[in-house]
């Protein structure tokens, strides 16, 4: 009631947004009111077309505008090794490291029955059918490392266990540049159990 | 490169907004991906009329999304004062207060010598207008309590002096709920030297 209806209108959407409370969301419309025009009707244009025009891969199930996204298109990496994670944030993650030159599968979530998230809603199935129809000798279980994640890796690897495909997880240990005094009990002991020869 | 180019344009233009750095920016671009379309739709339809529909009140300043805002249109509040601010915000956080009845006059700004801004260049010459039209009896010089603010104040409350019109200042003070021992030296001499009998 104190603002005009435009203004409101665009408080009551950014309030939406995570992280965003009624305060920030008043000074986020008020800036855009002082916006040039034309980065505003950008705005407005990425919004709808940011919703409208991604989906997700139809092979891994990472985001993308396309029927297959890039990665799974290149012809260039490697069919043998996949990698699966939780979230399309996870292969951009995977992907700024440089280091990874095979492909993805992307879950979509972990399971986690307290939410009630079982095996089937996450995007399981597709995985098993990629490695019926595709030449995958190694799956590294890429799942975060928490409570749901590892139930998730775990899960997988029992799955695939019988197909006899290598299966691997990714190390827990010490973050680099990460000082030991100030490491939990948990991931110490990981690191711990993780050592190597050197 | 990382991004399919709908979600990084869309990235783009969550980082142009003030404090919403890079990293939020995708969290926040990610997040309305998974949004339900008619709530984007909706965002995106809020940005373009924010834009396009508010102008500045031609009386007194504030944003509206008619030719005269709300206030100035309200025949039952009091013509006799007017509270001068620097901007559109600070005239919602007078009325959500609910004591003042009188109107406003939104100066977009403060004299800013270090960054350029002169008289000339806030909204002061209508506000000089308005004191010759209307049946002005007091103006309270409501502009921030910082050095911009002060000098502000001040000149206002020269350039009106001659006509003979009543000028107040808002009162500098410790805030209600504040502690004595954690006020600055500054707010505490104010509070001092504005003194009331009780």
């Amino acid at each position: 009631m104190y603002y005009p209806e435009p203004i409101s209108k665009l408080i009551d959407s950014f309030t939406k947004l995570p992280g965003i409370g009624p305060k920030t969301a008043v000074r986020l419309a008020f800036f855009v009111i002082e916006m040039a025009e034309d980065d505003v009707l950008e705005f407005a244009k990425a919004l709808v077309s940011a919703k409208r025009e991604l989906t997700h891969c139809s092979i891994c199930g990472h985001i993308t505008d396309q029927e297959v996204c890039s990665i799974c298109q290149d012809g260039t990496r490697d069919e043998s090794i996949i990698c699966v994670v939780e979230d399309p944030k996870d292969v951009i993650a995977m992907e700024k490291m440089k280091e990874f030159t095979g492909r993805y599968h992307v879950l979509h979530g972990s399971i986690s029955p307290m939410d009630g998230i079982g095996p089937d809603d996450i995007n399981v199935p597709d995985l098993l059918h990629r490695l019926k129809d595709e030449k995958v000798e190694e799956i590294i279980l890429a799942t975060n490392p928490n409570i749901e994640g590892e139930a998730t890796a775990m899960y997988i690897s029992r799955l695939v266990r019988p197909s006899g495909i290598r299966t691997t997880r990714i190390a827990h240990g010490l973050p680099v540049g990460g000082d030991l005094e100030y490491a939990d009990e948990v991931t110490l002991a990981k690191s711990l159990e993780g050592r190597r020869d050197v």
